[in-house]
């Protein structure tokens, strides 16, 4: 990242919603180290990724506001006088958004157009970038799938996130209200949440591992998918609130080259110097959902911002196991 | 139409949300000549285009239930029992859909929602047709646009609609919920709303010819449409009902050639014997949101079904014109 955008951040006003967790808190940690003045929304509800622990270190140096983003009152209020929004706020997990769609729906859908309304009507001068997923292409039909790719989300979840992402480009074009959204793959390394196995595959195969458990991959083992280490993404993330050229687009993230879940576990048990692992099939409820391969181009953002990934797949793996070797006790319990 | 598809609805038990408005209506009174036994459910919001008079002459012969898809409680007693669902009831207007927001997300995406899951708990074997909507296509890359066509709404509306049509899609996928998806484009004929100039441009159209006033179309009067006679979208409606191996599709209803705002003002002049039009640039707002040419390509539709537009846009602006001359005092105040 190039001296211009750390010179950015400096005594900028910068919100994140969803500030406490995975994302959020990594990208806290590197605004502060740039000088920002920073404000995390977080609603602490228990099963998502919201944890104090987080953000340990910076206590401190943040602001720290609880507050949900379906509550339209106290985001009209947080909204005035920021410079930057990073909306990282999220109903993250498949299984949920099936259980309970409407949940789903209000934090997605909903909650994104009543910030967007937020901004509106009390910042329209702020420029936000938007988390948004892989989620909303679905099964892909060409590899590498880049922006041009169809949506065709195959649950609740990236129906909503879809509709989410969409107003934003929205709120540009017709508010003129500064937006970035990026698709995020799967993105990983400390801080993500650890207590349950409802936000994909690699926390919990890391927690397998350190808890000395067998780990069960689904399937062959084959399937590919490209991960993002969690500094890669917030300077992603950095970069995107920056420049303005981007605003009113839609990028990917990605990696390359895509890696499969059975290497994944292989570097995780090399690296911890033990474990095992078993192919189990599909359980009935999943092998509907299943998108096969998965990996992004990200050429699009590469292009534009000279943006791409730096920390390989061996390194961020055994950073993250690190992490929770050490950290564990505050993101499960025994 | 032939007649195994016709011998298919007699006796059906059918309910048709939006029962009372444009489309629904139409297609009411083909279903009661069909022999099918019709339930109609309609929330009579005053803006919306659900008439009362739209269902004279069939009005002993339906069931009315005045509720509205909003109600889960009432969806999930309204559902039980019926073969199939013509799920028509929308929020349509653009402009509407950005002055509120939430009443169009409420409406176009959380009642799909639960409408669905109404019929996920308490009547599986149930089979939907959704009216879907061009609008998610946002301004054309090419034309005629394909269901390959990127999805890029350009309004609120579009993005809300977006996501209601593809909770069809996914609960025909996860839970073998019948749906069929039915993009419309412009439809037009009898028992359309004229109260407001709000639900397209054909009305208002012909209502000015009718009230004797000036035509004025934004632009230069070159912007080319496909329209869709009722009598045509309600025989698709019937096709895509009857045919169970369209699940879990989505088509294009469409027609060719396209024809332009200024032909189809000619049209109506020339046959209403009189009338005048003029073109104005477009209001700054609107400008925003024009998607220039639009018609689809109905081809997919076509291959599969045989379905095809069968009235010509003489004969059918003919016949609109005729019905609203005779009864326009049951659809706008002098």
């Amino acid at each position: 990242m190039n001296n211009k955008i750390k010179d950015f951040y400096r005594n900028k006003k910068i919100i994140i919603t969803g500030g406490l967790g995975f994302i959020g808190s990594n990208l806290a940690i590197a605004l502060v180290d740039l000088g920002a003045i920073v404000t995390l929304i977080d609603s602490m509800i228990p099963e998502y990724g919201g944890n104090l622990y987080n953000i340990k270190g910076i206590e401190n140096k943040v602001n720290l506001n609880y507050s949900d983003v379906r509550d339209e009152h106290s985001m009209n209020f947080l909204v005035r006088g920021s410079d930057l929004m990073f909306n990282l706020a999220g109903q993250v997990s498949h299984i949920d958004s099936m259980k309970d769609p409407y949940t789903d729906l209000e934090i997605n859908t909903r909650s994104q157009l009543s910030i967007l309304e937020a901004c509106r009507k009390h910042n329209p001068d702020i420029k936000i970038v938007f988390a948004s997923t892989r989620q909303i292409y679905g099964k892909p039909e060409y590899l590498p799938v880049d922006e041009k790719h169809p949506l065709r989300p195959t649950d609740v979840n990236g129906i909503n996130k879809m509709a989410g992402e969409w107003y934003h480009v929205l709120y540009n074009n017709i508010y003129h209200i500064k937006t970035v959204c990026l698709r995020m793959t799967n993105t990983y390394g400390p801080r993500l949440l650890m207590k349950h196995n409802k936000q994909g595959f690699i926390g919990w195969f890391v927690r397998q591992i350190i808890e000395g458990k067998e780990i069960r991959i689904f399937g062959d083992g084959k399937q590919l998918r490209d991960l993002n280490y969690i500094d890669d993404v917030a300077e992603a993330l950095l970069v995107a609130g920056y420049d303005d050229f981007l605003n009113g687009k839609i990028f990917n993230l990605g990696n390359s080259p895509p890696i499969s879940l059975e290497e994944i576990v292989k570097i995780l048990i090399k690296k911890n110097g033990s474990g095992s692992y078993c192919l189990v099939p599909f359980p009935e409820e999943n092998k509907k959902i299943d998108i096969g391969d998965y990996y992004a181009s990200y050429t699009a953002f590469k292009n534009v911002t000279g943006w791409e990934p730096k920390i390989t797949y061996e390194e961020g793996l055994q950073r993250m196991l690190f992490y929770y070797k050490e950290n564990w006790k505050y993101y499960w319990e025994e």
